[in-house]
């Protein structure tokens, strides 16, 4: 059995006891708030992660791809958001999906996708239950809430045939937040655009039974959700450094570390280099314009305990440069000797995570599980 | 049969026209300067491609994992160059890839590394060739030409019954030049400092027959290479814009692109949603500080066609949006309609085909052959 002294680095490394604090701290939370919870499982792309989101209370999921739709519909999962513009193109894969049984749902922002869908369908004979994207924020797809073409969508779709399943939107924009009262007013704002647009439905006597919301930052900072029937959020079953700097977590509540091995030093420099680069981070840079610039990462030590100061300073494909910020380490060869294991904690765990094929799951007996990652499209 | 039209999109295309042209300039250049050329295949990862770089004339080639020492030795690949300093815990890898005939180098720059392949080699009676990784413009690892530690790892090793192979290098700043001048005397520079720890070593009674050099800006600017005996270079058989700001490729010579479809828009901001994302470029921003900034990519029509100062200028997980550089598309739902497909041209191709677990190919006759691309550790 592998055990975390003896793995191969760089790997990703999920610790599960602090992955099942985040999952029952989130479903707490919606429960608490009286919503359904609909985990967005882009994150972890992985079965057995999203399992555990479901065993604490999740309700369906919300998936990024068809791939991951059709991934997690074979290992069981039914309830299915693919939470992307639903394009002609790809309608031929949802519909092989529905006619196996899978409840997708589909989304659109658009009267052109809406006639595709509607002309699609009726030549198949397939009720597609699709979702209104709506737009909270600004910052990407949706219609906004008050715009005529809500209803006029809405409509080619209701009177086409198809399902009318609801209203969806997310505030991408909290990404950019990072105090307690400016994320509680974007959940507010997140809320009520996506509430008002159910209601406008409603009142011009189209059915809209869910109204869906959801980043993690929002969920974690709604204090009332009215109106909203789910949440969704994905980042959270993590966490990460992005997530740390806007608030909603510690550095310590991070699940996922990259370890790496010490592979030699520029002594002069105080550098350590290691054998994570970019390619077992990612290149995702998410706290470079944050308060706090991490660089590639916040390095630990192998048990994953916080080393402050240290970072990823800089990254090639296959190496890492480990400093300490602010005054270099005098003997960092001492301090850090070659075939020394470290842990990197990322940036973004969604990026981090689509490095590798697969996860190594520490259990809190110390115990290694692999466990596989869906890759690509 | 998958044709263009029909791809299911993000995708990762490979010309194969403009990719062959890539490698035969190459080579081309490699064999009037007199040396080999032993291609890094971390770019593509992909076997078929590194079959075209040997049938052009290549010599061994270099890889950055030992996963990929494993699988291009599995696909008839024998002299392989680990181009990562080796650490005590991947030696077993390493142990059991010469054991069943592969000539695999490997790569160290300290006395700690040098003496525990000495040990480990003597343990199991195996003889590893030993490169000597040299710091030819410090910016990352490597022993520097001059210095003590150069002769003492070289002694240990040899003394310690290893096979001295020779000295190598990357002066892997030629990235952060963009003039014909700056590059040929980066490569200059890269090329002397090589030479001067190859004679070294040889002035000291030790063996030294191979000094290897590389990065693809510099195998593409340096006008003699005296003494050098090999080059390696990577991402030249792509190109990508990194590149191309850099100076060593036209934008219409980058062979890996990423076909994307319209799935809605913001018409009042002259935005198009398209569904590449982050996960279809990789988080790269290579061009961010270089003289111009291509967001996460320039955009291409569907035959890739160069679409000048349209760019994915944003990008989420599975969004992109695309926009016109300084003023906005007055009607961008007119210009590219849904399900519209474009082509995206990465700003640095190792990354974003990392993100692919295979590689679609267009042949000139326009059929699409499935490559696969190896995925982690």
């Amino acid at each position: 059995m592998t055990t975390l002294a003896h793995l191969d680095t760089p790997a990703a490394l999920i610790d599960l006891r602090q992955m099942q604090a985040n999952i029952e701290r989130m479903q707490a939370r919606m429960n608490r708030l009286g919503v359904a919870f609909r985990p967005h499982v882009k994150t972890s792309k992985c079965t057995p992660v999203a399992r555990a989101q479901q065993a604490a209370g999740a309700k369906g999921i919300t998936v990024s791809t068809l791939k991951e739709a059709n991934a997690f519909f074979a290992d069981g999962f039914n309830d299915i958001l693919y939470a992307v513009g639903m394009v002609p193109a790809k309608l031929p894969q949802a519909l092989a999906l529905r006619r196996q049984g899978c409840q997708l749902k589909i989304i659109t922002d658009s009267e052109a996708s809406s006639a595709a869908i509607v002309a699609f369908g009726r030549e198949h004979g397939e009720v597609f239950e699709v979702w209104l994207e709506i737009d909270s924020d600004g910052h990407r797809s949706g219609l906004k809430p008050d715009e005529p073409a809500l209803l006029t969508v809405a409509r080619t779709l209701h009177h086409g045939g198809m399902r009318l399943g609801g209203v969806m939107t997310h505030a991408g924009s909290s990404y950019e937040l990072n105090t307690p009262e400016a994320l509680t007013a974007m959940a507010a704002q997140e809320s009520a655009a996506c509430v008002r647009a159910a209601e406008r439905l409603r009142t011009s006597g189209l059915p809209c039974p869910v109204v869906s919301i959801g980043s993690t930052p929002t969920a974690l900072a709604a204090d009332r959700l009215d109106g909203v029937t789910e949440v969704r959020a994905g980042v959270y079953v993590f966490f990460d450094l992005v997530m740390h700097n806007i608030g909603v977590c510690t550095a310590s509540e991070i699940a996922l570390g990259a370890p790496t091995t010490e592979i030699g030093h520029q002594a002069d420099k105080g550098w350590a280099i290691v054998d994570a680069g970019w390619m077992a981070m990612s290149r995702d840079r998410g706290t470079q314009k944050q308060q706090q610039d991490f660089g590639y990462g916040q390095v630990c030590d192998t048990a994953g305990h916080l080393l402050p100061g240290y970072t990823l300073s800089s990254a090639n494909q296959e190496h890492g440069i480990v400093s300490r910020q602010g005054r270099p380490e005098a003997d960092i060869a001492t301090r850090f000797p070659v075939g020394t294991q470290l842990r990197i904690l990322p940036n973004h765990a969604c990026a981090t995570g689509a490095q590798y094929p697969h996860y190594q799951a520490l259990a809190p007996d110390g115990t290694l599980a692999r466990w596989p990652r869906l890759h690509g499209w």
